[in-house]
């Protein structure tokens, strides 16, 4: 861990446990995909199970097909007006769909909301990632030159 | 405009415009790059001006570098937990470097706050979107199988 002294905020980069940690809870991140060097970027919910991070999404979404076996990434951030401190977690790797019926099981008991669309066939996409990075910013050291 | 009448929630397609109005007052979204079919994903503060959506970053950030002249993909969302409803607007178009020095002195004046460091040599992209397309999910009709 290093921290970089700005004059306005400190940026301090984040080590696989602690991304592990800060991204646990689950919620909302964004996965962004690329076809023929063309990204698109998806929001979705998802659950951290383990070392990987399970995502719910609908059979006809353009999202599974077009995901699995290539390159993803996967970003989830926070920030915190009150305490003026942010974070943000990245992680890559490549998509699976869970298929196999022991683990579709294990997937739908995480009880993932889909971001959008609950109706019809459910897929499931794990991603385990060949890479983690994460960062943090503390702005509550700023010095502000307004009133 | 479609709606879709789901048993527990609706999903609406919004038209640029709509798109626009939601994405207008600024803040935070993703800039999602890929670059030989691996994609990336930074968060960053946006503004829009007019129909392009300009970004700040620093010298020395690879994000800056690796965007220009290629595709790219930018996503804003909401989440409101008290009205159950989010939107999501995915913008998709090139990303170009502000340099002329009217465009650059008007960027400034946007006075885009960096999502990560302050200091070092500022970039701004500006980002002419050739698609624009957004969805929105009321949740407020959400039929709860649990007390």
């Amino acid at each position: 861990m290093s921290d970089d002294l700005n004059n306005s905020q400190r940026l301090e980069e984040l080590d696989p446990e602690e991304c592990w940690q800060l991204i646990r809870p689950g919620g909302v991140g964004r996965l962004a995909t690329a076809i023929t060097n063309h990204p698109d970027i998806f929001p979705v919910n998802y659950v951290v199970d383990g070392t990987s991070v399970v995502i719910r999404t609908t059979a006809g979404l353009k999202l599974a097909s077009a995901v699995l076996g290539t390159s993803v990434a996967f970003e989830v951030d926070r920030l915190h007006e009150s305490t003026k401190t942010a974070w943000s977690v990245v992680l890559k790797g490549r998509a699976t769909e869970v298929t196999n019926l022991e683990d579709l099981l294990e997937a739908i008991d995480l009880d993932i909301e889909p971001w959008a669309g609950t109706t019809g066939k459910n897929r499931f996409i794990r991603l385990n990632p060949e890479a983690i990075t994460g960062r943090k910013i503390d702005r509550s050291a700023s010095i502000s030159i307004q009133d």
